[in-house]
């Protein structure tokens, strides 16, 4: 019987759809890693009784625990851990320790040297309490977290901060604390990898799982999911330890199907992959519809500035012709969105910026700007590469105008990862 | 009484935090728009048993309308309209009509002219099964949505497909079915209305919030929420229309207290801001540790072209020398991330790109690269503008790397925005 979890986000900002949730994600993939399966996730605004409801619904779930994040601040509307306190019966009393570390938190974080104003003071009062027999776990902001271990028929439950940064900085300690330990301690112990394709579509990979299903022993034994997004298709695949040979068959099989498709065999991403195929080469970009997107993508990497020169943003014909020194005549001609005028592009960019490479897009992103023959999404691409003859390519992205520059985007960064590969 | 709803995200990629749900938050913000409260939000992955608890949890919370996103697809574990039809004890029967627009959906789609495969006509066959007495919604992908109507002690069920451009092209026709219209009938008419500020904290506007609790009259009425994003500070306030008169006391209230630093009063983003304070004038970007996002979120815009002529991501020094003209004694003097490199760049990007204003970024976003004297988080900013003396400014912006720089690319575009609003 495997060890489950439930995860309860709050925040009236992210119940409502202002803000998108980034703590559910990462908990719950923090969770998978450590062998626990998530079972529910769920979301709720600042109703004490609405919360209530969650809790005891994931009570009634037999989940082992349950990890609540946000509602853990100052005022009155953060209501966690009154609330978890009430739900487990378990009276809220101050830790005077850390009280101690909230309040120089604060004085350092303010700069408050004398005596602090009674609205701070009431602030640190109420973020010092914890309930009876709970674990307070040291704040990474102003706000400790909660462990509250499981009594019968009560899961254990873990109280989080809300800011993303507070959540992923607390962790070590949270999952370290009796109460989770105990909670998750008959959790099996899991593997969980991940295969990154681009241009795999779903269905063809389903043919092959289809086959493998047939041919490999123990497939039952994997649990595979698989995500298509912004043109890339993730499939992870999460397994007892003990069923390790059927993975690599798995793997096997997959690469030897769709081989030219898989960028990466442990879960690398395409920067990462990108960072490592480019070794001591330089590479740059000029940009069109993409806007930035291209260089912002190539440079979010820490150390990246080891091998990104830069980029041109040439929304305007005149900085294509200015900047990157794309004849005139050929975007009278041609359009700006076309074949030569991408490979003008790139080329461009490798002398402007000096690189060793240079990618471009130029593009219809929508909605407007559609020309006979050049529907919106229709994207031109260009790959200069020292040495050999620059690449051009053309694609009917689907999709609104996010979308569109979206999959341009990631095009762009694949058909480099693809020309370095040697896929092409 | 208000009309109340619950959400059920299905998807395993979701629930394990692979990829960020996007139709929660959007479905949400249509209801409350619709002056439908949103009591839960939940996520589940592909086991039955957990969408068939969530369903009921939702029923017994008595919200008047579930609405799940999802599950709908050709494959064995799409199965949100099984567990539906098996929840609220309806059979599925295949729906003749809207079978038929599937095929021809899928005929246009794969190009079949032929007879289609066994596989296809099996996909087809189940996407065009709908619960005993329940309306389908016209596919905009090939799923079809299906409203069940409500019953005695079970809400009315909308079933929405999970990719979410089919979601929002489906909203309309779905929220017009008989099930849905009939289950919100009582809702009230609300109003809901967005200030934002940029360079104002939320204590700040707490203290302003508690001055206005007491002297307008109705306050109680107005259901406030802030939200603290990339350095925005987002205030939603959502009141019945009867209470419009303490909106607009509260409105003057803030406006009175943080006018310049409130940008929008209409809900207008910060893009949408600026596109509308340039007027005719250009603009164009110059960007270090932003690598091209400053000139991503200018481009975001449809129309943007009439205003953003482009940028230059000028990474390595050598491109801040050689396509900027940042002299390269400035660069070896005084360091990249300082001031009067943050001038040049601007101003070279304003001459290069031929445009009427630039703003330029160069910083330290970490995790390495921090000098004395220039910690992590350290960016300095320039803002050339036609007329005008270049300005330039300094911060240390908290956070990790990503964060950094999203930091600093909502920093640049609200100098931009400040300046041309005459608020600095």
């Amino acid at each position: 019987m495997s060890t489950r979890a439930g995860i309860v986000v709050t925040g009236t900002e992210v119940l409502s759809g202002r803000i998108a949730d980034r703590n559910g994600p990462w908990v719950a993939d923090q969770l998978l890693q450590l062998g626990v399966d998530v079972a529910h996730i769920t979301i709720c605004g600042d109703r004490p009784a609405d919360l209530a409801a969650q809790l005891q619904f994931l009570a009634d779930q037999r989940v082992d625990l349950i990890i609540t994040t946000g509602g853990l601040g100052p005022t009155a509307d953060d209501l966690t851990v009154a609330a978890v306190g009430e739900f487990t019966g378990r009276a809220l009393h101050p830790d005077l320790e850390i009280r101690t570390v909230i309040e120089s938190v604060i004085r350092n974080w303010r700069k408050y040297h004398d005596d602090l104003p009674p609205s701070v003071v009431a602030a640190i009062d109420k973020q010092a309490l914890i309930p009876e027999g709970a674990q307070a776990i040291p704040p990474t902001g102003t706000a400790p977290g909660v462990a509250v271990p499981a009594t019968d028929g009560m899961p254990a439950i873990l109280v989080l901060p809300g800011p993303p940064h507070e959540v992923q900085t607390m962790w070590p300690a949270a999952i370290s604390s009796d109460a989770v330990v105990a909670a998750i301690a008959g959790r099996g112990v899991y593997d969980q990898r991940t295969l990154r394709a681009y241009g795999l579509s779903e269905a063809d990979l389903a043919v092959s799982l289809r086959a493998a299903e047939k041919s490999i022993d123990g497939f039952d034994e994997l649990e595979i999911t698989t995500c298509m997004s912004g043109g890339e298709l993730e499939i992870v695949t999460r397994f007892d330890v003990a069923a390790t040979p059927a993975y690599r068959s798995l793997e096997q099989a997959i690469l030897a199907s769709h081989g030219d498709r898989v960028y990466s065999t442990d879960g690398a991403t395409i920067d990462a992959v990108l960072a490592e195929l480019l070794g001591d080469r330089t590479i740059g970009t000029a940009e069109s519809c993409t806007g930035g997107m291209v260089a912002a993508a190539l440079t979010d990497r820490p150390g990246s500035s080891s091998y990104m020169l830069g980029g041109i943003v040439s929304y305007a014909n005149e900085v294509k012709s200015g900047v990157l020194g794309v004849p005139s005549e050929l975007i009278e001609e041609l359009g700006a969105v076309s074949e030569p005028v991408a490979k003008a592009m790139a080329e461009g960019a490798r002398h402007v910026l000096g690189a060793d490479i240079a990618v471009s897009t130029t593009g219809i992103a929508g909605p407007g700007g559609a020309r006979p023959g050049k529907p919106v999404g229709t994207v031109c691409f260009g790959l200069a590469i020292d040495g050999r003859d620059t690449v051009t390519t053309t694609r009917t992205l689907p999709g609104d105008r996010a979308t569109v520059r979206r999959l341009a985007t990631s095009t762009a960064l694949h058909m480099v990862e693809r020309a370095l590969r040697g896929a092409v």
